[in-house]
């Protein structure tokens, strides 16, 4: 089959964890009598480099008329980086909201597991240990406090700033459903986080999740609010299955959960619409410090292509083969410098790539 | 000298460690010659049986009047709690943010840290054993989200609702305050957590908090994004020595923070106004399931106290003894049950609450 599929290098390892990215596409195309075109999207720092803006019109276009988009990592040392040039109110954050926004991507799904072969790294592997951990944020990525209205006032010479927090019935029930569909093929539980003990809009995120709920009767839905999820995460974080949560309570808690499973380095993302379109991106930064030393673990994005060849593309036996290379390549004992241990081989970004490709 | 103190029982084991409290306060009256006499104040579901209302005029009054308030706990299980026999919106939370709004308790200190005696329930021991771990989160506890405008509406039959996140800068200049003076006291190291690549209201408390620290040229300022936090928390809590923080993400991060320890039933909170007048409160919840069993830990509602004897009451030696002789307790090697481990004693509430008293 033919697709074309849009490309955001972006800023520090992005380019380089794409490319590697694109070696195993590059391999699946081959094997599986693929062919996949790639149109170079500018997004972040360095399209303000080109543009002097995060995110032109024309990048929308290009990655509107594709079949999904594969994104690096974008960000960097603000000090250092372009963005510097903009007002820190153009830079929300740099591009990233407004693409999001304009492709309708309000659904961002966070896998937070580990593999057998990484257990050492996780920093709480004595809760863990034993029969894995794996789970899932569902979180609503274009509602919120990130969009709602905000602004910065004086009167009598002190500043006041106000942002605001809004959600409608509409936004929560398509993301509860994504998370009880996602539920539904996995273990049936969803925890659906909110601070309904204090906020409007978490008293009506968890009316709205009871109503989806009562559609999938076989999937055991349990409310939690955000500062005890906040704990149960570091205390027992193999109790969850699906965290469904709206949009600022999941960027807390996804970076909370990637990182008790010490392996950030390799995990995916997929921020999806109402279609089968979809971004798709590693859960972690964009490094700028390691940027072009070939040292950066291309794994996640790699596992981030696989999610598109599964949701976007509907290639899941391509898929499966991206993920089952994976897991071989591990298993053979290669490690990155950031999940490296004792009695692995050591290899560099490229290499990664490589013996990756090669197991497809 | 001659003190007033309000108490507030409150719910689940709140009476009885509260109780407990009360009996180590009894000893230092006894050894060092004041007299303390209480009120009591009802506040949550204690309330509501009585008043139908979790927080009346005159609780708040009594409270005012008096040099501090010792609380327990309050909260349930909301399906079998008197809270049930209120609308959502009336309970936000039963009283404790209205309490913190008439006293103006706008400062909220959760310290962190870990005995050495228990460092085997850290969840995060490798991480943390060697030199301990002590840090204090300072929580703006009056603004922000949980006390902005809200409200529901309908059209054409879609619900919205809306919470608005609101500073201005005295608010925020004020907590810096309480930060940066905590930190000269400390490792002179301040972590000022917020989302100032997405929110107003953030950018206001940076700017804010920067300007704040240009009066403590000692201390090393920080800036951290609320999701690196979360992530920092479980990485490396070490690197951490005071955190600033806005109301919610304050919420989020000093949940997770006590449970890295592995011993969230021996930690204190202070809520302070300008003034010495405070509210002392241990940081975990009511614990339905064992109330009224002599099960609960004590020593977070003791330490509490200690917080109160040191900061609304000046009588930092007595709070020095009630502090050691929690520590010589544990050296001796009695535990209640949330924090037993091998070859120590199990004792309960009252035990507990004897056994340091006699230290005093
Ligand atoms: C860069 C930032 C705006 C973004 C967010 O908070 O949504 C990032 O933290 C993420 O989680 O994708
Ligand atoms: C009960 C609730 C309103 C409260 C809060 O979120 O402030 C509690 O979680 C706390 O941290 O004291």
């Amino acid at each position: 089959m033919d697709y074309n599929i849009s490309l955001i290098p972006g800023d520090g390892i992005g380019p380089e964890i794409v490319s590697e990215a694109r070696k195993v596409l590059d391999k699946v195309c081959e094997v599986y009598g693929h062919t996949f075109s790639y149109s170079k999207v500018l997004l972040g720092g360095a399209s303000i480099d080109v543009h002097g803006v995060p995110l032109t019109e024309e990048a929308i276009a290009t990655a509107k008329a594709s079949d999904a988009v594969l994104m690096g990592s974008i960000g960097g040392d603000a000090k250092t980086s372009p963005w510097y040039k903009l007002e820190p109110s153009k830079r929300p954050e740099a591009g990233l909201l407004a693409i999001r926004k304009a492709l309708n991507l309000f659904a961002n799904l966070r896998p937070a597991y580990l593999y057998n072969e990484l257990k050492d790294a996780c920093p709480l592997k004595e809760q863990i240990i034993g029969d894995g951990f794996d789970m899932i944020i569902v979180r609503e990525l274009t509602g919120g406090l990130y969009f709602g209205a905000r602004k910065t006032t004086e009167e009598n010479g002190v500043k006041t700033a106000v942002d605001t927090l809004s959600y409608n019935e509409n936004e929560i029930r398509r993301i509860a459903i994504k998370a009880f569909d996602i539920a539904m093929k996995r273990r049936k539980k969803v925890t659906s986080v909110d601070k309904a003990n204090v906020l409007d809009s978490s008293r009506l995120w968890r009316s709205v999740v009871e109503e989806v709920a009562r559609d999938y009767p076989e999937v055991t839905l349990e409310h939690m609010l955000v500062d005890n999820c906040a704990m149960q995460l570091v205390r027992d974080p193999k109790q969850f299955d699906v965290i469904l949560t709206e949009n600022m309570f999941g960027d807390i808690l996804s970076d909370e959960a990637s990182m008790v499973t010490g392996s950030i380095g390799m995990l995916s993302s997929a921020s999806l619409n109402e279609t089968k379109f979809g971004l798709y991106e590693p859960s972690h930064g964009s490094a700028p410090d390691i940027a072009g030393q070939n040292k950066a673990n291309p794994i996640a994005t790699i596992l981030s292509a696989a999610m598109m060849l599964r949701y976007s593309l509907d290639l899941d036996k391509e898929a499966d083969a991206v993920e089952a290379a994976v897991q071989k390549v591990l298993t053979d004992g290669y490690r990155t410098g950031d999940i490296m241990s004792k009695g692995c081989t050591l290899v560099g970004t490229k290499e990664m790539g490589n013996l990756i490709a090669k197991e497809i």
